[in-house]
């Protein structure tokens, strides 16, 4: 239904409304039996008074062309049509509880989500997040950048790139690999609309339901829901200050046959956790021993503050177990959306196939600013940088919780990455602290999401790259006067009523 | 393995790389039996002569740090492992088809990734792809881009969005929405990665490995590649100048129970032609009763050359069962890569928990673009000027055909969108025609991928919207001159053997 109001002309709008309104029904465009929008929404969307809607829908009412049920608001009169019919008709909506696949049966809550619109609430020190604060991007990306896209042969950043991502950009990602230690080609590399759709794609074109993945525990818990999504059957291997804990993934290799193993070997999230060099080997013997995939997100690797980093899985792997996984949402900009796999050639056709379905191709734009940047030497100079800056923010960070925080608190001190990993004290749940944190307008993410089977209430992560530096001091020691209100609360409450405090609620 | 090569050191450059690795193998960090890099990798990827590799390699093997297998290159030593053992490991490789899924087994071929590629070939005319003239895209979007994004407010253009797209978008897309006759709130709007994305995710969240999908036939072969590969089962309705049968579609709906209609209603892709007004809304009827969604894609709808255009199924929905799809791929910019959804906001719902375990959210770059252009007004005055633009194009097609189309041959004239589709004369085979068409530096795309049960080889699809204006009929008139070469053939071949000539090759 089209109306265009002209408010020059003499006719008075509602007739001008309830005019064009009928001749879209003389003429058939609007079929009879349809519902029309309410005269509150039509309203809304003419700029125009309730009343003139209202006036509108009445001329037409007296001329017997509209009618109205309750329940059913506006509805076109059909003559043909008798009022029972109608109302059956127009009340129907889809079932769609017998259209949903499986798959949408298997969602999970929309976290994520929640925390994407947190982190744009002004008010609160969030902690929460595991996003950079946005002064701390490069902001250079943009220098000269209309000028440069006004050349005509970077039109290419406004149209289609192949699946796989612009050669050029391949190349330039080839020598980025070389820095972290991997030697590939531009084929055994390919860019993602961000490294999630690099766990949904290895999800597609590894998991049927029903096949085991192994996953660390605690981890990213976006990846636990792709897996869970998909219908796999989720392993988890606990991580301890040197990672996964390989020994026991090996029990589970000996017992089970996964198909895939996803790690976060470098500044794990949430953990902030490396696993060391000698799992790292291990790890990839197993893969080769039980014929299992590594996919290694290395979301973080690159934010190394201090010391020398160890050697990517990639790095390690001579027969192309590892799909390597990483993204430029941490280290430029989350909203370009830009990440890559680097990965044996003919497992990247396969997400190339995979891609193709999903959405042909990553964004040429962001592409062609990433590549630009990488090329330039840009990248290399703002890492270094963010290194010098984030480190600062981690110790305010670590300094804040020496001093203020609780007894019994226990966390470590992350080599690089993003997140500080706390042990509450005894009695403490994190599911009650984010809302004791909330009334101090302190944001942080408890640990139960990134716990798969094990349900632990224990812990609490604290993003440290967000928050402004000045005021990340002031946020843990709110934060620890929440925890230390709760202690005092539940030790009155276990003396009060002489009750066993249960740290799981 | 991480090598660094300093020039203006004195060491020679072989002994440094040599240095490096072996420094790397006795702390570890390159483990026994990993295979290294080949010589000419290497010295690639360095920048150095590849000697000089060589004698670092030579180096190393001279001192037993390293050994050479034949077949697996330049390997670390390990006293501790057999020659036997070294080599059964690392000649493994993973073994993929006990690893992939049966999502990555029905994957088909790659038609569409080699049509990204042919767009880029200069020596060809090509009236093959589905894209706009590169200098037809509305290069304004650029204006100011630099100046506006530096401003504060704007930094969301580089942050994370929602995973539905920017509320104010959502809001600006209610307008554009309004124009095609809709009447939708944000809610029931989201933004997506390109339209393609959203066939993805009505497959995901709707069907099942078995389920039925209806696609017109032809249709737009990704779509058909996206159902089959979910596993759909799929069925097809005929595609007259009035669109789909809606009869034959009835007689498929009272006989099986499919989840899914998909059509593409306005300037159908390939076949250029429109749903009649009646049929639309005997579609709609048909969904409520058998309960089943309509996803209708419009990606060419406000391409519309000369009349009005026909109220599109969602204006028509007053029930939510029709899924409405479009893009900014046609009528902007591909690369941006940007296609939107309105849908009743439950099924939105079910598409933003899929979309946010796919790709977090669409690149927010090209969101803000978009709303910048759409809220400006520029894109109705872009829009408008392509379709003069477009229409121009489109009669010069006609013409040429008109002028130097073999007997025989029938064609339809659009009222709109992107292609022509021509049916050949007789005996004329269209996978043949492309090679031939080749020869003469023209390129189109043959019918057969479009069909999906039927088989047929009798048409081509033509693209009006890519060649350049003044190279139409030049390229026509070769293409026309191909036909008639393969059509004397034919006749040679026919009168020499005295065999039938089978259009179906």
């Amino acid at each position: 239904m089209k109306i265009d109001i002209n408010r020059e002309e003499k006719t008075p709008v509602y007739i001008q409304i309830a005019n064009q309104i009928r001749h879209q029904i003389e003429t058939g465009e609007i079929p009879e039996g349809q519902r029309l929008p309410s005269e509150r929404k039509l309203a809304d969307f003419l700029g125009v008074n309730r009343t003139t809607v209202l006036n509108a829908y009445s001329t037409l009412k007296s001329e017997g062309i509209l009618g109205s049920f309750v329940g059913n608001g506006t509805v076109v009169q059909g003559a043909a049509i008798s009022r029972t019919e109608e109302s059956q008709r127009i009340s129907a909506e889809p079932v769609w509880n017998q259209l949903l696949s499986r798959y949408a049966g298997r969602f999970d809550s929309g976290l994520v989500k929640e925390l994407l619109e947190l982190a744009s609430r002004s008010d609160v020190i969030s902690f929460a997040t595991g996003i950079a604060a946005p002064d701390s991007g490069p902001i250079e990306i943009l220098n000269d950048l209309e000028e440069a896209l006004l050349e005509k042969a970077n039109i290419r950043a406004l149209l289609h790139s192949p699946t796989e991502g612009f050669l050029s950009l391949r190349r330039a990602m080839c020598a980025v690999m070389q820095k972290r230690g991997v030697y590939c080609t531009a084929d055994e590399v390919m860019l993602l609309a961000g490294s999630q759709q690099g766990i949904d794609l290895a999800a597609r074109i590894l998991i049927d339901p029903g096949d085991i993945v192994v996953i660390e525990e605690p981890t990213y818990f976006p990846a636990i829901q792709v897996f869970k999504t998909a219908g796999a059957r989720i392993m988890t291997v606990p991580v301890d200050e040197n990672g996964m804990k390989v020994d026991i993934l090996e029990q589970l290799l000996h017992r089970y046959r996964p198909k895939l193993i996803y790690t976060i070997p470098t500044y794990q999230n949430p953990t902030g956790t490396e696993m060391s060099l000698e799992r790292r080997k291990r790890l990839i013997t197993l893969a080769k021993q039980f014929n299992v995939v590594i996919l290694e997100d290395d979301a973080y690797g690159d934010l190394c503050y201090e010391g020398s980093q160890l050697p990517l899985l990639k790095a390690l792997d001579d027969s192309g177990y590892v799909v390597y996984l990483s993204t430029f949402s941490k280290n430029v900009y989350s909203g370009l959306r830009l990440g890559w796999l680097t990965a044996d050639k003919r497992i990247i056709k396969e997400f190339s196939m995979a891609k193709q379905l999903m959405d042909l191709h990553s964004s040429s734009l962001a592409q062609w600013i990433i590549e630009r940047f990488v090329v330039s030497g840009g990248l290399d100079t703002h890492l270094k940088r963010v290194c010098v800056e984030y480190k600062d923010r981690r110790d305010v960070m670590l300094l804040a919780l020496t001093r203020y925080a609780p007894k019994g608190m226990i966390w470590n001190k992350p080599r690089g990455g993003y997140y500080v990993w706390c042990q509450l004290p005894q009695g403490l749940s994190a599911d009650r602290l984010v809302a004791k944190a909330a009334e101090y307008k302190v944001s942080f993410i408890p640990g139960t999401p990134f716990f798969c089977t094990a349900r632990s209430d224990a812990f609490i992560r604290l993003n440290f790259t967000y928050a402004p530096i000045n005021r990340i001091e002031e946020g843990i020691k709110l934060l620890c006067k929440a925890m230390k209100e709760l202690l005092n609360e539940n030790h009155n409450d276990a003396s009060d009523h002489v009750v066993e405090v249960n740290p799981i609620i």
